[in-house]
């Protein structure tokens, strides 16, 4: 596809910490093209160079800065928007642009239960797209990213799911800055410190992976069965989720069947070949420390997971670390790689 | 006891870590004075202030700097010595000063678990000084002090042991690095980053708790039977280690019974006023985002361990979340508490 | 002086950071004694521990969270009042005390060019009390404590300025964390940062000098005349200002005879043993990497100034560098200083 | 000119961290392409992934993992070599390859003051390139990048030189820790912490740029005179070095004027369109608390310097504050620019 014939596509919610992600990322992409900038009513009407506290370590795209800053009204040219809207007003705002007829791809929670909404990880469930046919929303649709923590630990469950089945998943996470916001607004006292809690993060994580990994079923998803606990920190890394991982499985294995099996998986958006598809999804590690944080996070354009330090548990049955990128992979990347996956297969 | 009637003591491996911790803690104690000071060879025969790169934030005592350093050798006046050794050198040296006929309170974790070495928390297993008897060196001893994160695990498991019984405990641990040596020395790349290993520290884990609550058999200990599965990470953080932890219990209970229980735990250091005992060994915090290395770490002269976040559990049956100190409760601290319960029961 | 006959104190504005370390440091002073704590009214009727988010490493003292909280009312039975009240009330407030005939010891920047309020460092200027004489408040007056970044380099000046007489002073400043405000109502962003602005400082560092070192002359102060340039910059420590300073001096010398001018300096605090006089106000260290804000900032009970890296200088005649506790010699801890003096001096 | 025929390059001291900078920047240049690697003994006839400790956030490039690394012997294809040897083997290593034909563009400081080879920043001082002229290696010659801190500073200060004239130049530098080597090796202990001494580097400061702003005689630079002080600090920040600038100008001018001869400041590397050339060599920024490392290392590729804060200064005439990053403009980024020039200019 030349430059000349990308996809206009809009961000609401720009100037916010994922809605800046979302720049960063689609300013080069070689599909979209960001035609339209929306936000709050304080920021309409102003450049968005202007409306923008930019916090990102690459600069803000000069084009971008040029771009004057909409109400989120559905008056757009742009007929895909992605949302990085707070939860407080996506619900609605969401719901309002698909009804008339845009594609949504929403990082927000808001509509990530909902029957017919896809919660879609393009490597793992690529059929629950199927969903949207059933949104009575015509031309337009919504369709959801999972939450920043979940991405990565599915990621990593989806091949042992498939491969040996899952009773049980055990999850501690300890998980960076950069998911709580824009670093100038939010304050998190982090420095020398652990914060033992991120409200309403642990309901996710226990619930939106058995949705993701459930099975299509016409117009829902029939929930898979097994049991999650998670626990969440908030620790003093910039990028980067970590997760202490231990899972039950139905069948017995092995490490090195286990290790084998997350180095083999590929799926659709690999074969696709879509332009922010990790060439693999799954980075495994046997190097003792790893992964980290500041080493695993990029890789791959920041949209592999990185596993690592796989062993045996005396409760569970095996227990491993993973690492990965928070805000690409668990936020910007992956709703960018949802639409990719809907570009692809015609919807967009 | 006034001053002039301290009972003198001197400290094996004083210019590393633990050893300028015991320092620190045990120059202003009100029983104890600090006599002799043991080092490697190439630390003996300079002054104190000379041979050690002092990093605590407390400046070094001037009367302790310009004590002579000796090398690791039984030919003390003191009778009581406190071990911060590494454990390459420890078990040998402290073997050997136990036969000459002195007490030996070590925080390495060599001897930790030798038959009848008793595994000390004074207010969980007071008893276990029984052991010592059997340890045929004489007027000598050796007393070991548990491992640093063990300790604030097993003080909040002791009151659900004794109301509820335990069935299997998970733990997963931030752990600060203080915890990982001299800071001059040890490099542990941890800036912007989470390191997911902690060489040994998880067998360590699992495996104390189970002698620290066991129950005392004449010469040994019949190890108690429940299981615990630890995984261990380093965070960004000076001091304080956090543990999220998960219980499985005998007993059905709720959790403001479980509360209660810790907030009414009291122990023999509390009756016997201790001089480094914390007025109460279990701080439970009511605060939605507590405990936090940072603001809890110092609680009761940074001997007691601070409680938050009880709650229910999809997997186990509760899970919480604790941090303690982890150089003072965890490790000089620890040690020196043990060494009041000596001298309190005329051991010293 | 027996605890039963410690003088009352108040504590203006006992909720924010400079009220919270005032508290810290009041609870266990010999001569003065917490009876009242004033706040804002939001505060106001609360007790203590409920008004207040506190943050200090060391815990709240328990029978000062008893407290019930006032608002900034003249009402009070202490006579002496520590103000830590934010600039925008301080003005009005204080004056308000002071002309009701309290004794007002202010942290804030209001009162401090005041021409007949002296701006105090015990060591410096203890002369420049008799200015409260003329400021026809009665019983009341106020003393100004000065800026946290002044009163550590002032310390290194005046042994310079009465040995070798001043005609230059530049500064580069790498300011702590703590000087900004309450940890969780302030947001700096300075993980892997430098933010090389700190409103209003730079005008401050260059004028209050002037005035402390300046000659008593009846009813005002005449500023000594010598120029200084500061550039102030905010840097992620958390306790400890550290200050490039280079100089210009007016006779000739040598390193070894400054060295030797600051060693020796010792001062009226010093003389009359104030509870919080540092013993020596001058910390100089020979160690090549010293002095730095981690190690030197807790020295001598937080009151005494670092110096360290003395050497001649292409520009100026010398330079070195300087580290001192912001929160402790430089606001409260300082202010009490001041009051300790005015108590010594019968004033308070 | 197209993949196939790009120039081959030789990195000496490639496990190093300069070294893996220019494996980086040089992985994916338009014009050179990595062929060789030579490090120590230790590490050759390794594979490069199997000899580095790579700890750059973006990933080893998989084609130069394979390249099986050499000792440092002038026996290379490549004609070309960039040297991020340390210090104490640099100077006979880089003599030889230059002795034996090779173009060496070194970072290290060994050669930089020696009266024929050029210290070369291109756009202050293309034209001392001519100094290769007397070097007397036959087609073989030595080029110097300056240090790190210098050429940010020079960068700013060549359009004040031009328009305004330089007196006197006083710096005080907060630099990043990536100067100081391999994170995993170098241990700086500056969390919470500032460190005011960074070995040999002041001398460096105050004598580089009078060679580099010196005017070409022949086989040899006239150093330019005007007196430059510099204190040196190194600061809890991973890349970026921050430095606060006052300046003492010949001729009278204004604040307007200053920024505008900065804003318009373009040279030879930008009229080339030289690969890693910026688009300008210099940001400056109105924002009040600007330049900050965080945010304006990376700008322009991390090769412009950015300038803020310009104000009068009470001794000096001006000052402000700049930052740039350390490792790509003041190290790797900035010797391949110089290699692009050599390369433009028919020497290459």
């Amino acid at each position: 596809m030349s430059n000349q014939n990308r996809i206009p596509v809009a961000i609401l919610g720009c100037t916010g910490s994922v809605g800046q992600k979302f720049v960063e990322l689609l300013s080069k992409h070689p599909w979209f093209e960001i035609k339209e900038l929306c936000a709050s009513d304080k920021s309409a009407g102003k450049k968005y160079k202007e409306a923008v506290d930019w916090f990102l370590p690459s600069p803000l795209p000069d084009i971008v800065g040029e771009i004057l800053v909409q109400k989120c009204e559905p008056v757009l040219q742009s007929k895909v928007v992605f949302s990085g809207l707070d939860s407080d007003v996506a619900g609605d705002v969401e719901t309002k642009f698909a009804k008339a007829g845009y594609k949504v791809i929403s990082n927000s929670k808001n509509h990530r239960m909902d029957d017919n909404v896809p919660l879609l990880i393009p490597e793992v469930n690529p059929d629950h797209l199927e969903l949207i046919k059933f949104q009575n929303y015509g031309q337009g649709c919504i369709v959801a990213n999972p939450n920043c923590s979940v991405i990565g630990l599915v990621l990593a469950l989806k091949p042992l799911l498939d491969n040996f089945g899952l009773e049980a998943v055990n999850v501690v996470t300890m998980q960076a800055v950069s998911g709580a916001g824009h670093p100038r607004v939010i304050n998190l006292d982090l420095e020398d410190n652990v914060i033992p809690l991120i409200k309403g993060e642990e309901s996710k994580v226990e619930i939106e992976p058995l949705k993701i990994l459930g099975r299509l079923n016409k117009d829902r998803i029939s929930f898979i069965n097994f049991k999650i606990s998670a626990q969440c920190n908030r620790v003093n890394v910039s990028d980067g989720h970590t997760e202490c991982v231990q899972v039950k499985l139905k069948k017995k294995t092995s490490v090195e069947k286990i290790i084998q099996t997350w180095k083999e998986f590929s799926s659709l958006p690999q074969e696709l070949k879509l332009p922010l598809s990790p060439t693999k999804p799954i980075n495994y590690s046997d190097e003792d420390s790893f992964p980290q944080p500041k080493y695993q996070r990029n890789f791959d354009k920041g949209m592999a997971v990185s596993i690592g330090r796989l062993r045996t548990d005396s409760i569970f049955d095996y227990r491993f670390v993973i690492t990965s990128h928070n805000t690409v992979r668990g936020a910007a990347g992956g709703a960018i790689l949802c639409a990719e996956l809907m570009k692809a297969k015609g919807i967009i």
